[in-house]
């Protein structure tokens, strides 16, 4: 049985937890915090970083997102993640590196910093300032979503892809944290709407992060 | 024919024409410094960072390098860059985006910020506290690839891969910056020259940035 190292609001872990559900992978969650360096984690992953899948039976562990994603797109049928034709599958990686990298970087990363780090960790509040400008980058996330929604049926392209499942796990996080204002954002909202109804997020929405509370609407597939 | 938007020092384009070189795909080169902004080259690709890579005769835009690299790898079977089994592959693209993401946010992208970047653009001279914490990691980076070569032929396991080619495209870029003391570490040293030695290498190690001088083992194999 897969074991994979996470904590609830790792953006990382819910694309892989999301791909996993998606393609009926089962799989069991084993808590992680990788502030607290633990060394036994380190030396699963030299980077120190969640999510980290492992089977221990098969003494295999599959490290970061992506490789772990492609690993089960390439060995797993059901609801095929990267497809269609060469340019199709480009920009599918493009739009996943956008949000795990750019999204990640301006957005959640500063955000996960400032209110949960500070919160669990050195007991610091937040800096207001750092939350503000998160949260206009965060808009801007928004807008270039809605146009690409006003162009095609998924975000990138006509058919469902890990681009989605990877902007949903980003912006669920942002989400938990009080930082998105959907006002002004239909073409996402609806979107966003859709991906909250799939099965394999139910459980995503329904776990809480210990100390933090999400804003009402959070679970809410109708917001 | 592929047209590849890039600048010499950039490390993501090196590592693609380091694949499209291995694999015997045709292209050429265009100059584009990202720093700049240009309008159509934010159109081209909205993150506004090179490589691009464009076909326009069949109306295709490849972005970012690990996209355009799994293209090219799915589409031409010559030098395989991501092969093997599962557990395999994923190492693979592990160790790719440890240098792409790791080695690059702590090493190449403040190096080429202090000494290129403000060379060219801003005319301001290099930090020499960010250059010596650059080197200082440089180092460090260097004694986990000798101890990945200490137990396995190539960076990734037995076969040379995309890891590989990732690993000295970035190393290359550091070099060039006179930024590596190759002191110590042999194992990497020794699978470096043999990297600079592939005839995929040779024409990126004869190029120049305008104003930025190499020391003169740079381009040596012998080094
Ligand atoms: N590129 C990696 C990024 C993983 C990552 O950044 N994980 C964060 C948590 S969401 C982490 O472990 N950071 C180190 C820390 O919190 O100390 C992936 O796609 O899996
Ligand atoms: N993840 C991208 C990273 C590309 C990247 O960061 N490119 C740098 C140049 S090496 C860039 O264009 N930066 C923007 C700038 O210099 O303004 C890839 O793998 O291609």
């Amino acid at each position: 049985m897969w074991q994979l190292f996470q904590f609830p609001l790792c953006p990382f872990s819910r694309k892989v937890r999301l791909v996993l559900g998606e393609k009926g992978v089962a799989h069991e969650l084993v808590r992680e915090n990788p502030w607290e360096r633990r060394d036994e984690f380190i030396d699963l992953n030299p980077a120190g970083e969640t999510p980290v899948l492992v089977d221990s039976t098969a003494g295999i562990a599959l490290i970061g997102s992506q490789p772990i994603v492609e690993f089960f797109d390439e060995t797993v049928d059901k609801m095929p993640m990267i497809h269609g034709n060469g340019a199709a599958r480009a920009e599918i990686r493009r739009l996943t590196e956008w949000f795990d990298e750019k999204l990640f970087r301006e957005v959640v990363e500063p955000l996960m910093h400032e209110r949960m780090r500070k919160r669990l960790v050195s007991r610091e509040s937040p800096d207001t300032r750092v939350l503000r400008e998160a949260m206009r980058i965060a808009n801007g996330h928004l807008d270039y979503m809605d146009y690409l929604l006003d162009h095609r049926r998924w975000i990138a392209g006509a058919g469902l892809s890990l681009a989605d499942f990877t902007a949903a796990a980003h912006l669920s996080v942002v989400d938990y944290l009080g930082a998105l204002d959907w006002r002004g954002h239909k073409q996402t909202k609806d979107w966003y709407a859709v991906m909250k109804s799939r099965p394999a997020f139910r459980p995503l929405l329904g776990e809480r992060m210990e100390v933090i509370v999400p804003p009402a609407h959070y679970d809410k597939v109708d917001f």
